[in-house]
């Protein structure tokens, strides 16, 4: 039981981290490639800032919103399974324990293994429901509160990696003294971000670091050139 | 095995309609928020352009290269498992066999219905290393091709996405014409999008389209309150 409660907090925290990746990642580099975009067409400080900030606001919304409703729609289609399963093991136990016989022969598995696990879950039917919802569908059941926090930290992941690029706009208020500060304190955010992810996550850190770089900088670069390009 | 076979095929479906889920929900909600933020403080339309379209090309490129790494590391993360995994089963196998009596205990059964399964695993090391993976991790493996369809569908999708908010400044080349025709061909497309999202992944349609109308008319409300309270 202990090693169960020590899972689900693991499970708890990684979505956490999961969210707050997906948040800062796309804050982080947005906002600083739109900046870096149009830094390059000789527009005012003030449109640089004032579209970085729209970016943000619209950006920190979209993404927290979006993550608010992927949460809510993931727990609505785990109820209506669940829904389903337990009808269809009050209705039609033997084709459910049919189910049950093919996942194991997916295994190599014979009635001679299977047949007694089967015997349990037929007395057991909330747990053969949770079976079936785990084992046949692959679905874990939603933490309740999942969604809300989800949308919080989302959009504040990206409202606090979208002011980093600005914030040289802001303080130098001059486009061709911000840009190259605002590139270095992103670079160098994006690195210690890609980083820490990687050692929260198990990947290799150093790797990680130059990814993540290596995107922002292509994003940038992109934008710059369309702009360019454009105007 | 036939019907395997067509999980598997339901599975890839979902990953694509997902994929395109994912870009164009932001693609049409970002550009068109940050277009009509800055359209309310008197910049020319060439700005909206310029800034529109870079803000395309950043977040299509940051969405789809972070899609292709998040793929990626799921892949490499499966990888990783598994070896643990086999090498567990070779140099622990009773630790392993504990696990799995550990798994079917959560759903209250006992040694007498799931000693069976333990030994049909032990006697097929491979199924049972594929046992564990799904059963006590509930990770699927990974489609090998899958990082790069990701990157693709989603950059591609947050780019047929964006185009729409901005095409109006392009044809009409007016910021105050293009507005109105910006806000409403995007509520349409969004209101589209919505329904569309919701017959591919079976929730209410029309409740889902109002959903994403709304989040777009929220994000490009607060980017648009936001460029007023900065200029």
């Amino acid at each position: 039981m202990d090693t169960h409660l020590h899972h689900e907090k693991h499970f708890q925290a990684s979505d956490l981290v999961r969210d707050v990746v997906i948040g800062m990642a796309d804050g982080l580099t947005v906002p600083f490639a739109l900046a870096a975009g149009i830094s390059g067409v000789a527009v005012s400080v003030n449109t640089v800032i004032t579209a970085g900030f729209a970016e943000i606001a619209a950006g920190a919304i979209a993404m927290g919103l979006g993550g608010y409703l992927a949460a809510r729609s993931q727990s609505d289609h785990y109820v209506a399974e669940m829904a389903r399963e337990e009808s269809e093991i009050v209705e039609k136990p033997d084709a459910e324990a049919a189910e049950v016989a093919e996942i194991f022969e997916h295994y190599g598995l014979t009635a001679e293994h299977y047949a007694p696990v089967i015997r349990g879950l037929r007395e057991r039917p909330i747990a053969w429901r949770d079976f079936m919802m785990r084992f046949e569908l692959g679905l874990e059941r939603p933490d309740p509160g999942r969604a809300q926090r989800s949308a919080i930290t989302i959009g504040a992941s990206y409202v606090v990696g979208g002011t980093i690029p600005l914030a040289p706009y802001v303080f130098l208020h001059s486009v061709s003294l911000a840009l190259p500060w605002s590139a270095a304190v992103t670079l160098a955010a994006l690195g210690i971000f890609g980083y820490v992810k990687a050692r929260l996550t198990g990947a290799a850190p150093l790797h990680s670091a130059v990814q993540t770089m290596g995107i922002g900088g292509i994003a940038a670069a992109a934008a710059f050139a369309l702009a360019r390009a454009i105007s």
